[in-house]
C-alpha cells in the first residue's frame, strides 16, 4: 500500500527507534527528564520564544494555545476551515468555554477588512474578541504557506488592536522548507505556536506549544488537568529531537515527490490538481470530475488498487506525500491514478 | 425624545400597570405562582406546544432553548447575524461548553445546500451537530419575516437529517401580524421556540420558552442554576398575559408606522431605505450615504433633535418603531430625519 | 393555611403594590432604569460597598459572586451545609467549571484551623484556593447568627492569606434584627455580598450582589450571559425598595414569633427544638423523636391540620416564621403541634 | 540517592526499552497501532470489561472515567482524600462541568450510612447524583487496599440505588499482590475503572481506562478532545505490555521492602509507623514526632543524606517503595532514616 492518507502514518527509522531506546528519561511530572528538558529547550530555542512545552498531540497544543490568552466569555477569531475550528472537536467550546467566530477565506490568510469588523470590545451583548488564531501551512486550503507579507500586516495590525496571535504550525517546518524562512522568522509575529513531529517530521508521537515563560507555566498547569502530564516521556521526546535533527533538513525532498505527484495527476483525465494562488508543500488536492463519479468512489479504486487518500467532500481528494515514500512509490502512485482515471468507476 | 432604538423601551400601559398590581401571585419556586402558570398554559398553546417556561429574558429563553438540544462536544448551526450567536455574549460556549457554525446568508435563512455539508456525523475530529437554530423575524438582516415555504423546506430537511429546531421566535409576533399566520403554525417546524413579551408586546419584563413537556422541564431545572428560578414572579407575569390579549392584535399598526417612516426616508437625500428582497415588520434599516457622512454622525444628530436610533455599522442605521410611538410622533421623526440629511453633518 | 414552609412564601402587601404599579421604570439592559438604579445606589451605601446589582434570585447573586472571584481551574472554600453548595445546582461547576472544598462544622462557621490546612498554592495537582464563602444567617443550621468575631478573625485570616471572601446574605437582615449590628457592620469584612429581598423582606423577587465597581461591572456582564439582563424591572425594584424601608425594621418581629414557637413546640411530647449555642432568628427546627414517627408523617399530618412546614431529613422539621403569619397564628400552630405531637401518627 | 518520593519514578529496564524499540506501531487516531490495540485488548480481558482505553496519564483515565457517566448539573461521590478530588485540578469541575460531594472517612472506604443521605434526586435545587468515585489501593490513606466484603457492599448498594461507579485502579495491581485477588475479581462490582502502567509496574508512560464498549467508545471521543488522540503510540504501549507480563507478578516483592521499611522506622525514635486497621501494601506513611521537628525538616535532612521522600503535611512524611529498589537500598534507607531519628534535626 502506498500510503498517500496523511503524514501522520510515518514510521519511525530504525536511527530514531535506537535513539529512543537510548533516552536518558526521569518523571517528567516532576520536572526530571533529561531528554523532554532537551526538547522542551531546543524547540524554544528554534522558535524564538523563551519557553516551550511538549504535548502528546497536536490538538492539545492549539487547544492549550487557545486557553492561555482566553477564558469563558472570549472568543478568539480563525479561519473557518482551520484545524483549530475544523479538526479539534471543538475543544476550546466543550471543555473551555470559548467561542469562536470562523472567518471565511480564498487561501487561508483573513484580510484586515474581514477581521476589523468582528473585534468586539467591551459591549456586554458580546464575547470579548482576544485571540487571532492562523494556521501556516494551511491543511484545508491545500497545503498552501502563508503569504508571509500580508501574514505580516495582519499580525501587526492585530496587535495594535490588541489581540494575541497564535499560530497552528503543526506543518509549519514545511512552510520552511517551501519558503527558506526559519522557524523563528515565521513565528516572531505570533505569542503563542503549536509545532508538530508526528507529521512530516516522523516522529512517532508528539508536538509542542512555545510562547513567554509566563504562558507556557499556565499552559503546563492546564496540561495537567488534561491528563497530558506524564511520567518517563523522554522515550518519545527523543524521537522528536531525532527528527528535528535529522529529518527537519530534508522536508523539501517530500515537496519534489509532492510536485512529481501533481504532475502526474494533472496528465490523467478527468483529474484536475488544485493549485492556489499560493506557494505549494506535501499535499495535493485534486478535483475528480463528476462524469467520471465522485471523489469517494475514486479514492475507494484507488486503494484497492494499492494507493490510499482520502476524499475530503463529493469532489475533491486529498493525497499527503511523506518520507516514507520514495520518488519510485510516488511514480507508481502516479501511474495508478492516471489508469484509474482513464478507466470508468465501477458502479 | 421619540425613541427608535429599539422596542425594548416600551413602558407598561396604566391598564398594564392595573393588571400586574392586581396579579394572584405565589412562589414559583414552588410551582404556586398561579399567574405565572396561567400564562404558561396560554404560552403554550398558542404556541401548539405541550409546555412553556416564563423566563426573565430572551437571552435566557434562547439560551436554554440550544441548552436542552446540546452537551458540550455538540454544536449547533446558525445564521452568521442571528442573535443567539451575535447579541448572547456566547453563553452556548461560555456557560454549557456548546460550540456553533454560523452560516453567512443574504435574508437571514440559509439553504439547504449551505446546511448539508455541515452537518457533522460521528468522526471523533468533529463536534456532534444537534440542533438547528432559526430567527423570526430576523433583527440584523431588518427585521424580515422568513419565506415561510422556505423554511419549512430547510425545517423538514433538518428534522429528517436528525437535527432538532429551535427558532428564536423574540419577534414572532410581528411574524404573525405581517404574514397572517397564527403563531402556531410558524412554530409547528420546530421542537423549541422563545418569544418575548417586552419588545413590540410592551410587557416590562419576560420571555417563554416552549416545547415538548420533557424539554420544558430541564429548560425548568437549568433556568434554576442560572438564577432564573423566582417567587412571585406572577406580578411580571400579569404584565406579559395583559399585553397577550390587548397589544398583540395591535401589532400591525406598528408596521403601518414603519411603512411611513421608511416612505420619509426614501424622500430624503444621502439615506436609502434597505428593502430586501422579503416581508418587512417594524424595523426600519437605512444606509447613509459616505457624502453625507458616517452612520453614528447621523444618529448622533438625529439624537441632539430629538430622535433615538443605533447606528449598527458605519454606513447603517436601525430605526424601530413601537407601540409607544403614535403616527404623529412617526411623521415628526422622518421629518427630522430629512431635514438632518438635507443638511451637512456638523464635523 | 399557615405557612411556616419557607420565607419566600410572603405576599406583597397592598402598599407595596401600590408602590410597584407607580415605579418610575426604563430599559435596564440600556442602564435607564430610575428604580432599579435608585435600588442598586441604596443597596450599595446600606451594605458599604461601592456598587450593587439587582438581580432576579439570591442563587443568581451568589454564584456571581463566586464567579467574580474565581475561573475554571480555581476552587472556594465553603461549609458544608451552605446554600451555595447545597440548593443552587452546583451551578458554580455547572456553568463556571468552578471546584469546591466544603467544610463540616457544627454551626455554620468554619475555623481557621479547618480552612488554612486546605488552602492550596500553585502545585498543579490541585485547583487553585481564591474564595471562602461564608453565609449569615446560615440556613441549614438552623438559622443562626455567625459568631461575629469568630467572623470576623475567620476573615481577617483569609484575606491575610489572599482568599477574597463572599457573603451568602440572602438573611443578613435578620442577622441585623437579631445582633443589632448595621449591614455594613457585618458585610465590611467581605469583598461581596448577596442579600435577598423576597425571603423575610417580603419583596416579591429579588436579591442584590454588592461590592467593588470593578466586580459588580463584571458581575453585570455575566448577568447578561446568565439571561439576567432585563428591562422595566424597576416595577420589581420598587419592591424591593419598599421592603427595605418598611419591612426591614420589623424584622425583629418574627423572631419573637419565632420563639414563640418554639416554646409552644418545647411543650408538645417526642418533639425537641434545636438550640444550637447561637443566636437564633425566624427560623425554627426541631426533631421528631421515632417512637413517633418520621419528620415526613409529622409535616405530613401538620399539613393535613393547616401547618405547612417542610421535613429536612428523616427525624428533622424546618418551620420559617415570616412577615405574613401573626402572632395568633404562631399561637395555632402551636397548638397543632402539640396536638398532632400527643397523638399517635396516623400509619 | 535512594528514591522513595514516588513508584513513578521507576525506569524503564533494558528489556522493556528493547521491547519498546521493536513495536510494531501505526497511526492510533485511524486505530491502525497494532501494539495499542493488543495492549487494550489484552487490559480489557484482564479486568473483566468489553474494552479498553490507552491513555497519557492516571488524571486523563479517571477524568474520563467521571465524565462518561456525568455531564454539566451532575455530580459524584468520592472520598475526600482520594487523588480524583485531591490530585487532578479539579479537571472534572473545570473542564466538564461536574460537581462533587466529597465523604471523609478513616481508610478511604465510605459506608452506605455515609452515602445514602447524599445521593439526591430530581429536586432542581440539587445537581444530580450519578456516580460514585472509589480508589484501590487507597494512596492518601496509606496506599492500603479496601476491605473487600465492605466493598462489594458499598458497590451493590450504589448499583441498586442507581449510581455508576468508578474505580481509580492507579495501584490496583498492588491491591491484587496484596490479596491474592485477580484484577477481575476487584474491578467486577465498578462500570469503570483506571489502571496505571507507569507506577509500581514501571513503564515509564500511561494508563488505561476499562468499561463496557460504549463507555469506552464516548471516552475515545471525549481523549480526542483532551489532546489525547496521539498517533504511533505503540512505543509506549509495548512498555505496558512488557510491564504487564513480567513486572506484575513480582510486584508482591515491593510489598515485603515496604515491610522491612517499616520495620526499621519502627525501631527508630521519635517515628511512628502508621499501621490503619488494613491491608499494607508499597506505601509506607510515618509520623514525626514534634520533638524531633516537622515532617518537611525530616525529609530534607534525609534528602541530604541520600533518601527522597515526600512530607505530606506538618507531621507525615511518605516514602514509597518500588521496583527499582533493593533489599538492600531499602535496608540502607532504614539506617539513615533511624540516624537522623536519633540525632537533632539541624535548625
Amino acid at each position: 500500500m502506498i500510503d498517500l492518507r496523511s503524514d501522520t502514518v510515518t514510521q519511525p527509522t530504525p536511527e530514531m527507534r535506537r535513539a529512543m531506546s537510548h533516552a536518558e528519561v526521569g518523571d517528567d511530572v516532576l520536572g526530571e527528564d533529561p531528554t523532554v528538558m532537551k526538547l522542551e529547550r531546543q524547540v524554544a530555542e528554534m522558535l524564538g520564544k523563551e519557553a516551550a512545552l511538549f504535548v502528546p498531540s497536536g490538538t492539545m497544543g492549539n487547544q492549550l494555545g487557545v486557553r492561555v490568552h482566553c477564558r469563558p466569555g472570549d472568543e478568539f477569531l480563525c479561519e473557518s476551515q482551520c484545524h483549530v475550528y475544523h479538526y479539534e472537536q471543538a475543544a476550546y467550546a466543550q471543555l473551555f468555554g470559548i467561542a469562536t467566530q470562523p472567518v471565511e477565506t480564498l487561501h487561508g490568510l483573513p484580510t484586515i477588512e474581514q477581521i476589523a469588523p468582528r473585534v468586539r470590545g467591551s459591549d456586554f451583548h458580546h464575547a470579548r474578541t482576544k485571540l487571532l488564531c492562523l494556521e501556516n501551512t494551511h491543511n484545508r486550503h491545500g497545503g498552501v504557506v502563508l503569504d508571509y507579507d500580508r501574514m505580516v500586516e495582519v499580525c501587526t495590525w492585530a496587535a495594535d488592536t490588541g489581540l494575541a496571535r497564535h499560530l497552528d504550525g503543526a506543518r509549519l517546518w514545511n512552510a520552511c522548507a517551501a519558503s527558506g524562512r526559519t522557524p523563528a522568522d515565521w513565528v516572531q509575529h505570533f505569542d503563542t505556536v503549536s509545532v508538530c513531529f508526528s507529521k512530516g517530521l516522523g516522529a512517532p508521537v508528539g508536538s509542542a506549544l512555545a510562547g513567554p515563560q509566563q504562558l507556557v507555566d499556565e499552559a503546563r498547569r492546564v496540561r495537567k488537568a488534561l491528563g497530558g502530564g506524564t511520567r518517563q516521556m523522554g522515550i518519545l521526546a527523543a524521537g522528536a529531537l531525532h527528527a528535528l535533527e535529522h529529518h527537519f533538513p530534508k522536508l523539501g525532498e517530500d515537496h519534489d515527490k509532492a510536485e512529481a505527484l501533481r504532475a502526474a495527476i494533472d496528465k490523467a483525465p478527468h483529474l484536475k490538481v488544485e493549485r492556489p494562488d499560493a506557494q505549494l508543500t506535501n499535499l495535493v488536492f485534486f478535483h475528480v470530475a463528476s462524469e467520471w463519479g465522485t471523489a469517494a468512489e475514486f479514492a475507494s479504486q484507488a486503494r484497492e488498487q494499492g494507493v490510499a487518500m482520502f476524499a475530503l467532500d463529493p469532489t475533491r481528494v486529498r493525497a499527503v506525500v511523506h518520507r516514507d515514500l520514495t520518488m519510485d512509490d510516488i511514480r507508481q502512485a502516479g501511474e495508478i491514478l492516471q489508469q484509474i482515471a482513464e478507466a470508468q468507476p465501477v458502479a
